[in-house]
């Protein structure tokens, strides 16, 4: 707000305020599509009865990772598995990658190689064919990559369907990312598509922290979260961060984010029938944390966690 | 080959040898992909005679624009017209685009609406919608556009159909971008469609340069060009450089690159059908520059003229 200050800064809107307002910039307009920007991928009809899935995501050095303390094949691996989480949140299965590399003149060809060892173990894995790129010149290593996959028309799960008296789930444990699990994770691909088949009324990823991405899904107006705090499933990363102070260690895993877990809401029957089936098929933790309500019922308003923003 | 180098650099090895490299690295297996890395785009098939095409690019600050000599519109405009040059020498027609935007946290809200609205203008032309994206932090600006678009699977063009006898065809004028077309350009969207649609045996846009991108339409083995090199469209932005010296300017005609022109070649009977529509659809000029010999009969073998490379 300093006197000669002529223009705004994308800092003082914040990232999701930037969000908001370039979505009043580019309308997209066709009607093939089926959600533009506000969800974690593009979706758009391509035949009877089935989505197409697209998104992008960067890494930047220094930002997203750090050299030193990073593998290229860590970095590469992150790379493509941001992207699929992105898949997951949707229910989504991915197909083809593309990957835009932007590199240093001196950077040794072995980072290259074992880059795309990364991106390569963890495409096959899902079966995702790396189809194409660029490769760009620049003083920091950045990386997007664009991820395409597919969905059921009946099976897509997006952030805004949660209905009141929906119980709250996530997958895994949350907090303390930063201590390796951003650059390792495994997408929750499976766990997703599992999740959607047993009909979640909305999904997304936690990319900035369950306390910041848990707004995504109140966009339908009227609805608001109740909390368990005791029952959100704390990681060991983040009471390690916090030397077992439980306060703490609670706090990170609402805020740490980089968790890339799915948060989910689903009616308390079709709970029950997926809870069923769950330890038979995943060895991952899923808990319920909470509670659809409506926002006049809602006692306990969902605390305006600072998540991460770019910005 | 310093004695203390312990690992190669990627300059060492140059982008084109980095390339095949990264396609060692990284096969694409899956049955539905037509063509994966080493084309215009990636290509997959969708449904029945159609083909899905895919494409991403990246600029980035200082290499691929420079701030004080460009305007954001023209920023925004040239991160999607060089995606969209790329499905023009396919022959398709895009769909959708992601934008995945790097910026710095004091970047004006005023400058990234300009940006989009040189996005949005090009977008509307083509009739893009932007659905998706992603924005990262970083110290220079960079941009990821990924696009999608489709192909009839019959009207599709490779960059390795070119048969002994086609002419070699350019559009538009070369060389001299870097004095504002590389900003500018109209991407040859509706020409590469109609030139696909009658027939053309190869193509590719010049984006590396004629002289340089001319190599990627000998993938098949045997086969050479022979130029003639009083043919070869010289823009007057080239010859501006040159002071008007017609040789210098032919050089940069060959090598300055960001044309984004489509090159092509197609049967001689082909090309007359196609020359005799030109003028009614097109304003674009249309030039014959030599034609494809059998590498025995290339008296004239194609000089390795130098054209860009990023590394």
């Amino acid at each position: 707000m300093g006197k000669n200050r002529k223009l705004k800064t994308i800092e003082s809107l914040g990232e999701f305020g930037l969000i908001d307002q370039i979505k009043k910039w580019v309308p997209s307009s066709s009607k093939q599509v089926v959600k533009g920007i506000g969800d974690d991928t593009a979706v758009f009809a391509i035949s009877r009865g089935r989505y197409q899935l697209m998104t992008i995501d960067t890494i930047v050095e220094d930002v997203d990772f750090v050299r030193k303390r990073a593998t290229p094949e860590q970095i590469g691996w992150k790379a493509l598995a941001i992207n699929l989480s992105d898949i997951a949140a949707m229910g989504g299965t991915p197909m083809v990658a593309l990957v835009s590399l932007t590199l240093s003149k001196n950077t040794s060809v072995d980072f290259v190689k074992r880059f795309y060892a990364g991106i390569r173990r963890l495409a096959q894995k899902f079966h995702v064919s790396i189809v194409g790129g660029d490769l760009s010149r620049g003083d920091r290593i950045s990386c997007s990559v664009a991820l395409l996959g597919e969905s059921k028309k009946g099976a897509t799960i997006f952030r805004s369907g949660a209905r009141v008296g929906d119980l709250l789930c996530v997958t895994g444990t949350l907090g303390g990312s930063i201590l390796g699990k951003h650059l390792t994770f495994m997408p929750r691909i499976k766990e997703g598509k599992w999740i959607a088949r047993f009909g979640a009324s909305a999904m997304i990823d936690i990319s900035d922290g369950l306390g910041q991405d848990i707004h995504h899904l109140m966009e339908r107006k009227g609805i608001g979260f109740v909390i368990d705090e005791g029952k959100v499933p704390v990681s060991r990363a983040a009471l390690m961060l916090t030397r077992g102070d439980k306060k703490k260690a609670l706090i990170r895993a609402f805020c740490d984010g980089e968790d890339f877990e799915l948060l989910f809401t689903i009616s308390p029957v079709r709970f029950r029938a997926l809870k069923n089936t769950w330890p038979r098929k995943f060895k991952t933790l899923l808990t319920v944390i909470g509670q659809v309500v409506s926002v006049s019922k809602s006692l306990v308003k969902p605390p305006k966690y600072l998540g991460y923003q770019h910005f």
